[in-house]
């Protein structure tokens, strides 16, 4: 089923973005596309149109969908030489699904508004494999107009959409989110690590407290990973360390303290020490594991 | 329906026990109960034997169930002059469903055991409203037999009944529904207040983040009560600093590292500063607005 054709520009062609990419050229849009990397074979078969620049792709496209690896890629992307801003028109739409600064979105936001152009802030969330399956949570901030006239788009690409409220709301939620999952991972660690240490089954305290107050998604799929010792990503911590440094960022800038948020990012750097920048963000429990010289799994001494 | 009838001992008829007890009355059950306190009127005209100690409710009883506020109550209770201990005999059965220690619980269910008689750990959650409409979760540590012997009784007084593991793993296991739920409410409200600071709407953030990884109950139930600002118990502040305590004696004693559940009990204990012992422990959220000078629901400056 193809939906009316479109001419949409694609600029950040990575593991997140080729495969979201790919499912808007497969619903029949017109795709143009820039990418500091060789095109990836299946998208330069499937009839997307490389361009020489952000610029051009820009000047081709009637929405531009950036998705790229954090807040000055996007700047750069935008209005850096021969970027976007200076290929846009009145009248088209910049749609940034990279997970960015709400701060700088918020003036990146402005910026293009200032062309007579509308913006929308609009992270996901769910990963590759959400984005290889068209499964992607994606929160969306910016006017309720422009969301209207992305969301054929955003449905090619996810499931569970939702508009926030204004620009930077969709970035600001998405922060939100990192905090809360990072944080629960770290509080279902605690517990579990606690349980074992206390000559309790892991697995089973696990199960017994699914379905009261303590039960989560976190609960659920990384406390069983954390009982499996199943640490291959998933999500990887350095992602979640860039989460949070925006997150920790922006509450300075916005003057607001996160200490448990703080604590956290502590215990993902300790990871990093042990070399698991790579690991599953449920590996965690290493951290805390170190500090008390036990492993869940273990049977206390 | 009555169940066959059993002679059942009670002992602590607080906000807990005494609906627990009065579930027990109705389904036939003969009890004698010991309380500080005069009888709670409904229990004295429903049949409940009114005992001069824990011992004669001992001597009386085939099972006798504590529902008692702390560890020294519950060693008082068994141990002490006329305690439950001193009434025992061979094949009785002993179910502690107060939220003690689970270290002093394996060290009590052993004496419990010296005179022949099984022990049960069975902490309760679900609060004041689980214990009277019968739905509380019940986590159970000890021999499997013991457990099919009391669980008539369980299913009389809860939903969710889970045997944990042997003795002391049933408090283990309610220690670490509380960190969980502690901790994870401390995550909510991190990011909602965050997520205010930021200018969003927090209501429309929550909304968002349910059904991702970020989803819990604890999003659903006390991220809405810090939105609506509805801070009346619920559980109170002063019951989960109780927990934590419990949590962190524990974890000394046991050699493991909880640096997350020391944070949050002084985040609770910021909010017994401000007065809240009473609050439900979304309040949480307030000692957080402390430190950002700002609250949820305020627009930024």
């Amino acid at each position: 089923m193809t939906d009316s054709a479109l001419n949409i520009g694609f600029i950040g062609l990575g593991i997140m973005g080729a495969p979201m990419a790919g499912h808007l050229l497969e619903a029949g849009h017109r795709l143009s596309v820039h990418t500091r990397r060789p095109l990836a074979p299946a998208l330069a078969q499937s009839g997307a149109t490389p361009c020489a620049s952000a610029r051009a792709v820009a000047e081709r496209a009637d929405i531009v969908i950036t998705m790229l690896p954090d807040t000055p890629d996007v700047e750069a992307v935008l209005f850096g030489a021969d970027g976007v801003a200076a290929g846009l028109r009145a009248g088209k739409l910049v749609v940034d699904m990279s997970s960015i600064s709400p701060i700088a979105t918020k003036a990146f936001a402005q910026r293009v508004n200032a062309l007579g152009c509308d913006y929308l802030d609009a992270p996901v969330s769910g990963g590759e494999v959400g984005a290889k399956n068209a499964t992607l949570s994606i929160m969306v901030g910016g006017p309720e107009a422009a969301f209207e006239r992305a969301r054929p788009l955003f449905e090619r690409m996810g499931k569970n959409i939702t508009r926030v409220g204004g620009n930077g709301d969709g970035q600001t939620a998405k922060v939100a989110n990192q905090i809360i999952v990072a944080l629960t991972i770290e509080a279902v660690a605690e517990a579990l690590l606690f349980a074992a240490k206390a000559g309790a089954d892991p697995a089973r305290v696990r199960q017994a407290l699914m379905g009261g107050f303590a039960s989560s998604k976190v609960l659920e799929v990384h406390g069983e990973r954390m009982v499996q010792r199943r640490f291959e990503p998933g999500f990887r911590i350095e992602l979640h360390q860039k989460d949070l440094a925006l997150a920790l960022g922006s509450a300075r800038a916005l003057g607001v303290s996160l200490p448990s948020t703080a604590a956290t990012q502590e215990l993902f750097n300790a990871c990093a020490a042990q070399g698991g920048r790579a690991w599953d963000h449920s590996a965690l429990v290493k951290a805390l594991e170190a500090l008390a010289h036990f492993e869940i799994g273990q049977r206390p001494a």
